[in-house]
């Protein structure tokens, strides 16, 4: 219900009534509870299979002695921590609420209404959430092979634009770009924009370019990283943008005094630590992706080449449809259709072996269930 | 550094380089790090000195299952314990990572730049800080007793007021308003006010009036209710909003989709139900106050009557040396100079009784030390 259909109630700001809110990946329990299943698997929001390291859930053990207690609000030995392992000041870091809550902090602290915030075709959802959350105005720029066209993308900038959302890799399409590319185009960028580079995947392809040299040179440049992808804590919500101290200030005085966990400091200075559980995590998901990769050629179906842990296929056919099929056999993927514009493509985690198996042999069923379709 | 300052980074919107950050509790670890001290007992949170239900620790100790996958974004089971319990529908609730977040949520919601937003003098620092960050126009309505006047407030509303806050208790002073004073205010408020009832402390005294029956009468009414103060949830981060379908509808179009962590989810849903353990912690919180009003009158002081889980006393001296004093001692209690405008009070929270007895102590000592001085 929208308040332009009543007078009864406090109007909304401008653009809120426009959102339509995230969809997230569907739960395991509540697909149970509607489908009567028992078995089901969920391979449709990128966590990592195996969970999280030992280490971290030891920590989380130890926070519920002092659950009753409010969490440090400065965040201090997790800023300790990252500062050592990524080399930046205690004074360039921002704690958020999973990275989700950096990428709003953004847009609250630079972006007013009716300013411009440009974002790539096919990128992730809250790019576009966090815009028109704040009443501005997205400017979505086509993908080139369905990762971002960063050219274009530097040509979008007016006087109006305040932010650049961009991805490396892309959800939902794991598409990447290479330094060279990334270099030319913050070299194009006025300082007076903000460019927030989301490396929430960057733990699986680490070898791509090391991004954080970039933030001596640009202090117009803001990193996003997660712990709920490869450190495997999307259940606790942490993550941290990494900027100029500068920018850094101004995200604080948005930032809820308490918006991270105890549970997720603790369990994320303990997660950042074991590199070996990193590893192990992007060994099996070099393993599973090639798995997916040889599924996808024997089923004749063309995939869209990812640097992430998850991977984009063209099902051929309406790709609500096939994940609405796979559903109804326990196996939970995500349909892009709808805001991504990839209608005919779903995006599937990579999973633990024999996930990755049971997903290829329901979705072997489900293509011979509904016929090909000619692309629109 | 504010953005003024340089033209080499990206400005920020209007009003955030005028925010002062909340400025949390210290907390116990921190002090023990500065002043090298073993023994620190911290009373400056209003947090739950028996911490939380032995339920809830077990509901935590089940999720660590589960710390890989993301939380449950529809927050179904513990939306339908609220439901059950306050008696209202499911889609009248919004969950927030800590009820901050849902009073964040009104102003992102509901307010724009230099739009009108009232809220008492002493009253709760989070409702100028989120007013602030949309970059609108606070409106400080004096109080009268310490407690807020919500005639004057009613007749501070203009053309320009989207949202009021309210507190029942407040903090930090710990003042109340009864059902017949604010079932006058409601009266006077027009139906596109939104009025904000903060009542993060309510467990402690819920004789005082059944706020949630005016729910069915005001659209315009939003209830807002934490699970870190009698619930013992503090680091967790958990509260929500009870309103009418529409105003939710809205707020939960801006709401991040995760915004509040499987852990804290399970925990609330157990802690919620263990009625027993409120009914205990308020029965402590009870003697406590009562240990805490005879040791300011053995010490000649005045407090402002208090409904919530802690008590501001008036020092007779600068509050914030006394803060300072008692730290050294061990004891952390909360200053209410500088934003609260009481220069000459503590706050302090109703802890164990033996915690009670260790800050009355080290009261005594600091009084000696520090002669008094005229209020200005």
């Amino acid at each position: 219900m929208s308040t332009q259909s009543s007078f009864l109630i406090p109007p909304a700001n401008d653009g809120i009534c426009r959102i339509a809110p995230y969809q997230p990946g569907k739960p395991i329990d509540e697909l149970k509870r509607e489908l009567g299943l028992d078995d089901v698997i969920k391979l449709a929001s990128n966590e990592n299979p195996l969970g999280c390291s030992p280490k971290a859930k030891a920590a989380i053990q130890q926070a519920i002695e002092e659950v009753g207690r409010y969490p440090d609000g400065n965040g201090f030995a997790l800023k300790q921590q990252i500062s050592q392992q990524f080399a930046v000041e205690m004074n360039q870091i921002t704690l958020g609420n999973g990275s989700n809550d950096i990428l709003e902090l953004v847009a609250r602290t630079f972006v007013a209404a009716q300013d411009e915030v440009i974002y790539s075709q096919h990128a992730f959802a809250v790019y576009a959430l966090a815009t028109q959350a704040v009443g501005a105005i997205g400017v979505e720029v086509p993908a080139k092979n369905f990762g971002h066209d960063l050219a274009a993308m530097a040509n979008a900038v007016t006087d109006k634009t305040r932010v650049i959302f961009i991805a490396n890799p892309n959800n939902p399409t794991g598409t990447w770009f290479e330094e060279g590319e990334f270099s030319q185009f913050m070299q194009q960028i006025p300082a007076k924009v903000l460019v927030v580079l989301d490396e929430a995947y960057v733990e699986y392809f680490p070898e791509n370019f090391n991004s954080l040299k970039f933030l001596a040179q640009y202090p117009n440049l803001l990193i996003s990283r997660t712990l709920s992808k490869a450190f495997g804590l999307a259940s606790l919500r942490v993550g941290f943008g990494l900027a100029s101290s500068e920018v850094t200030n101004l995200l604080n005085r948005v930032r809820q005094p308490f918006n991270v966990s105890s549970f997720a400091l603790a369990a994320a200075v303990a997660a950042l630590k074991d590199t070996d559980f990193i590893e192990q995590s992007r060994e099996l998901n070099k393993q599973g992706m090639a798995q997916l990769e040889q599924g996808f050629a024997r089923l004749g179906l063309h995939w869209i080449a990812s640097r992430a842990n998850f991977i984009a296929v063209d099902v051929q056919r309406d790709g609500g449809q096939v994940f609405a099929a796979l559903l109804k056999k326990g196996v939970i993927v995500r349909p892009v259709g709808g805001g991504y514009a990839m209608p005919r493509h779903i995006r599937v985690s990579i999973g633990l072996p024999e996930e990755n198996a049971r997903f290829l042999d329901a979705l072997a069923q489900v293509l011979a269930e509904i016929p090909a379709t000619e692309a629109a």
